[in-house]
């Protein structure tokens, strides 16, 4: 794992593939099988997805999910996010985003770069900008990576965030384990294993909220196959948690 | 990470840190600040928590939960490793186990390698696990690692397993950014890293059910800190989810 660091501030419109390829470039270039994990905020603010607090009306809905705590307007864009209200202690909001990632706020996060007041969305189609990076990035570097657009979610019943995948490209969403024999010959059982979301955990350990790291280069894990973000929801019928 | 290879299929009373120990001495060897991570069945193995179905009589309730596709001696495995049923839907169950962890059939598996008929059980006190291992390596090595106990946890809403910390000794399970500022010098909220979570997927990744790889070594990740796998369960007045 190679944490790509030095990008600046970024705005919407920037070429965020030709900012991780230079950035790749400087820490000897990208290799045939590298896997770039880049964080969500990054690919959100390139794709203009910033709502400013002072332009938002809220509904009645959204000052009562904001308790006595939080601000109206901010539920008010989870509201907008959502298509479903999952959990809600106020101000706390657990959604299901139009995608079907269920998080808290359905995603939205308050911009720490661009200033108070200013909120940032989830990427329309994670799937789709993952898809574009890595397009931008192999025209830039002639190496067609597989891309993940990565975002800290928390979980259910244990405590912090990790990083999972909510775009992807180029790479397997799912090693899918079902049928194969182990070591010693026996066949393994529910051996679905979310391979994106351990990618995208291990890329956060360079990562770093903190330290200005929107990027890293993940090397040497073969994931291969052609897996979507989507791929990792679990079917509505099969959820016990909804 | 480096996977460790080559350990023999492992019985009670086996001395894993020697045989980790020795697979890490064919790698290389141990470094300072090397964190180990271990699958949870090779130590539940070596300490003995292993059931044979034949030895069990599975009660009422654990024939209603098994259903039709079910095996009641199995669930009835399950229900004395259980503090709480959370979810089932026959033959699935969700449980919460007795150290507080909330997983699927309360962490017990069947094994393969032990032939069918053939339950293994989480470890007793998976955190001691991790500190004995730790001692015994560090005894062999002259080197202390980090330990992990990891084991491959569903998760709600997502598809997939990704490994996750059961047990922890020489390390953090956290990483707390609550009140640090970020590289522009804006304060960070809601950024309690489960970094140990993180770095059991990313052994994960090197490990594999099917390879035959029980443990694995991390080199280069900084995690200080004395963390304990049960800091990583949510506390109960704060989980919407139970």
């Amino acid at each position: 794992m190679i944490g790509l660091a030095g990008l600046p501030e970024l705005e919407h419109g920037d070429d965020l593939g030709h900012l991780i390829a230079a950035a790749a470039a400087r820490v000897g270039g990208l290799e045939p099988g590298d896997i770039v994990v880049v964080a969500q905020k990054a690919v959100s603010k390139v794709e203009g997805r910033v709502v400013h607090l002072e332009d938002v009306e809220p509904s009645a809905l959204a000052a009562e999910l904001a308790g006595a705590d939080g601000d109206p307007r901010q539920v008010e864009v989870i509201l907008q996010e959502s298509a479903e209200i999952v959990r809600s202690r106020p101000p706390l909001v657990i959604a299901q985003t139009r995608h079907g990632f269920v998080c808290a706020s359905a995603g939205v996060d308050a911009s720490n770069a661009k200033g108070p007041g200013t909120l940032i969305l989830l990427p329309v189609d994670p799937d789709r900008s993952a898809a574009r990076l890595r397009e931008e990035i192999e025209r830039r570097t002639g190496v067609a990576p597989g891309v993940i657009v990565s975002d800290s979610f928390g979980r259910a019943w244990r405590q912090g965030t990790t990083d999972v995948a909510l775009g992807i490209a180029g790479i397997a969403a799912l090693r899918d384990l079902r049928g194969t024999r182990d070591s010693r010959g026996y066949e393994l059982r529910s051996t679905l294993i979310a391979v994106a979301d351990e990618i995208a955990g291990a890329a956060e350990l360079v990562m770093g909220k903190a330290a200005g790291v929107p990027a890293a280069i993940v090397r040497g894990v073969r994931a291969p196959g052609d897996g979507r973000g989507v791929d990792l929801l679990m079917p509505r019928e099969r959820d016990l948690f909804r």
